[in-house]
């Protein structure tokens, strides 16, 4: 079984890059399938999930709390109990069997007795803004200035919350072992050559 | 004309990959003839000139004044002599419109304008310390924790070195179009998956 991670920052493409080069290498394919399932599992919804899971600032006082007294003290459900429910989902598609790829949500430290290919994928600004507008939902009137800030925060977010996981330095090339810069480039033609990394580190490893 | 640069952590292997990367693509290849092409066109020793250009420490006193004065007062030689010789011969490389590999030298800065396809080449510190291991020169026996610290300055020095010429962070991915991680992985195996990224976009520029 080979199991492929992409971390990203918010508005690079990671998203398509990683659907793309599921599509090649006919891989299973897991993103925001991850959040529908722990709200099924625990019977919320879909919405509240990612809205918790996604930031951390929001749940800080109940982490801080939860890890003084060992996790004890956390009560019938809060953000750790989701954080628990989300490690279990994405071990249980590990433990399928199958090939996949599996964009964000921490996998590759979940992940990491699997020896995951883990992959980042990175933009400048500029770029990530650009995308960002491409794909806003209609009414949607931020200012460069007011988009660029809410992209910065979620990725501060992803970055603590891949730190209270346990997992390294977000976006440290030396926790990954690819990074692709998407900035004046397409994801899906960039999922090309990544397919071809992909494929040749399995060749090898064998 | 087509330039691929290389930046790497020292003890990363990116020489080795660049080396290869070019005998792959068929393109011309250099690494440390720039540093004898200095040397010769300053009637200089090869071993002066890398010892200068790669320690930054040494030289910050004479940066400061320069930098202070508009380089003139800066003498007959010193170091920003050998930095101004270092962006002409690197320029004059690119002058030539040849398809070439270049590691180190910030080229990625001095040839900005000719949009050239930018790797950094990273791994983690015990990989680092085996490969320097293994091309110790006889009777060099510094404990790890020796040749660790030895690492670490030789890129702090590269990294400073980066920022005085005007380069932006070195190593971090956004400032190059792709990372790769060498840890537990051969070089030489990674050129061939860097080969196919650079054809790729070069493919898709056209």
């Amino acid at each position: 079984m080979n199991i492929i991670t992409i971390g990203r920052e918010f508005g690079s493409g990671g998203r398509e890059l990683g659907e793309k080069l599921a599509e090649l290498l006919s891989y299973d394919y897991y993103d925001s399938r991850i959040i529908t399932a722990i709200a099924d599992n625990k019977g919320l919804s879909a919405d509240y999930v990612e809205k918790t899971l996604d930031n951390y600032s929001s749940g800080n006082v109940t982490f801080a709390f939860a890890s003084t007294f060992s996790m004890s003290g956390a009560g019938d459900f809060n953000n750790i109990d989701l954080l628990v429910e989300q490690a279990k989902v994405v071990k249980a598609l590990a433990e399928k069997g199958r090939d996949m790829v599996i964009v964000g949500r921490n996998a590759d430290v979940y992940l990491a007795e699997y020896q995951p290919i883990n992959i980042f994928v990175c933009a400048d600004m500029s770029a990530k803004l650009e995308r960002c507008r491409q794909r806003a939902k209609q009414g949607e009137n931020l200012s460069d200035r007011q988009l660029a800030r809410k992209i910065k925060s979620i990725d501060k977010n992803r970055k603590r919350m891949r730190e209270f996981v346990g997992g390294n330095g977000w976006g440290d090339p030396h926790n990954y072992n690819l990074t692709v810069n998407t900035t004046c480039r397409n994801p899906k033609e960039l999922a090309k050559t990544v397919a071809i990394y992909v494929r040749n580190e399995i060749d090898t490893k064998r």
